[in-house]
């Protein structure tokens, strides 16, 4: 039986006797569906929690450097909370390993320290135990009363935008599989990209005020607008030739492979987000005052679908799709 | 290189770089060390968050019936909110599996229902990747204000108590592994003490007003007296004989056995506590209201070790420890 990850949710998890129901639990703001759950604490206290489980040889290299898997595993999860606009108060840690060994623990831990410091995200606790190697991170942050960068708020009229630039990380993967190897300097870059993303966190908080919907770019730019579009109800139309591509990609990938993975590769970390036109301005404002590159890349039109158009208007068929476990 | 859980958790994770400096993060009331760490929100509102991870042949037999998997992730991780004496308010899972098979995930969900609505504790999100099966649940509770149980306030003079009965959870391994193979009624109310254990969620809250201190009964009694011991700067002396074992226990295993698994053995789930003389007859009634068999085994000392007495007042020597992973 094949199941993507989002129809095994649904069918198992997302039923009744399972999800919190509002009469319930008055506190839970947000369940199961977005980057992370709400729960309101009285008037004043908003909390946005998000659990990201990552397993040796299926998100990264078991062989890795142990420093980035640490640093990586916390920057993936401070992710979601950018996505949400939320602040990082700290994270839980969930560490199953095979032997307890001296040099792979300081590794991982310094990486996670790194990763801790530099966004004043603590280690709050966690569970350490004997198994195969994963990593399961929990990180909590805080939100103004009220509100929250979530997948449900795009409305038809609004821009699309998205921060950085894509397709690294998904080209770093062919370099780990050893099927790409690219010289010192790209090879560098799309490793980085891979490893060392950096979570959005202030832009998904200064977001707060301009956005209507948000998410991070996890599982690829077109499945990640997909579930805003769902969640909003509304399409997409993206200009192919304005979405940013990585030069690490530009440099190594032919033009129609570099598109393939800007649109449909995972792990850039990056944000998407949609805001009225009447943001435009502040946006781009706010990416100089950042120093992040933010680019409008379509608008939110009625409907259902995330198309592709080239310069001249046409529709572009893309055969991509978001990472699928499971399938 | 052989190191515990303890001396692995102490030496690579409570470094100043990653944990929670009281003056950048003032809210994190309560952090690495406890059943539970502690956020505040302003002056009203205590969350209690822990982080359990259960790998499959080292946790619960892969093979187990998916819905006693589910029941148990979820039961195990509410004990640790009962041993701080909060109210559960919802979980997240962080859930990793090999295939997607449809009978697995309808039993395993059904198994984590169950257990979400009986102890008022839904599904807030999570992830759910291909690996090898692992279930990480994170569970949230809430305190009242400046309230919880911990395993620092032991006191000399203190009364030492534990709930319910021990050593059957422990025996199921035996069954579980095939070494032990007892009358069907005895051998049911092993395994269920092993896949239903209950979490003693009334009574944590109730003791928030009686108990010094309190841990709930993971790794074995005396490991887990042992972590209230030294976080609280006591000792502790117990009456072998005041030590309630479980009837399934004495059913089976020799009288010698029995104390051992009682005294040693994890996953009973119960609580042990600390409380001062004068609350001895309040304990005692609240016992009766819950219906929870409560019972005075020992007392607070000077010293640093938790030594088990005879009925003569002679130290016996036991030999076991607590649950170690890595050795």
């Amino acid at each position: 039986m094949a199941l993507s990850e989002f129809e095994l949710i649904r069918r198992y998890f997302q039923q009744p006797g399972l999800m919190a129901d509002p009469l319930l639990h008055p506190g839970v703001a947000l369940g199961i569906g977005d980057d992370c759950a709400l729960l309101d604490f009285g008037a004043a206290t908003r909390l946005a929690i998000s659990l990201d489980v990552l397993v040796a040889g299926v998100h990264f290299p078991a062989a890795a450097d142990p420093s980035l898997i640490g640093e990586r595993a916390l920057a993936v999860a401070l992710s979601d909370l950018a996505a949400m606009g939320a602040t990082p108060l700290g994270f839980t840690l969930g560490l199953t390993l095979p032997v307890a060994e001296a040099s792979w623990l300081a590794g991982f831990s310094a990486g996670l320290a790194a990763a801790a410091q530099r966004y004043g995200c603590p280690l709050l606790g966690g569970d350490t135990t004997a198994g195969p190697l994963q990593v399961a991170v929990q990180v909590h942050g805080t939100l103004p009363a009220g509100k929250a960068l979530r997948r449900d708020g795009a409305r038809v009229g609004d821009e699309v935008w998205v921060s950085g630039q894509l397709g690294a990380a998904a080209l770093a993967l062919e370099v780990l599989a050893g099927r790409l190897s690219p010289e010192g300097e790209a090879a560098a870059a799309l490793l980085s990209a891979y490893y060392r993303p950096v979570p959005q966190l202030a832009l998904g908080r200064a977001l707060l005020d301009l956005a209507h919907a948000a998410q991070d770019v996890s599982d690829g730019l077109l499945a990640d607008l997909g579930h805003i579009a769902r969640a909003s109800g509304v399409g997409m139309e993206l200009q192919l030739a304005a979405v940013p591509v990585s030069p690490a990609v530009l440099a190594v990938a032919t033009a129609g492979r570099a598109s393939e993975l800007a649109l449909g590769g995972g792990d850039d970390y990056q944000l998407v987000f949609t805001a009225p036109s009447a943001a435009h301005q502040p946006i781009e404002a706010l990416g100089a005052r950042l120093q992040v590159l933010l680019t409008c890349i379509g608008r939110v039109v009625a409907g259902a679908d995330v198309e592709v158009l080239d310069a001249g208007g046409r529709r572009v068929p893309v055969a991509v799709s978001g990472y699928q476990h499971f399938t």
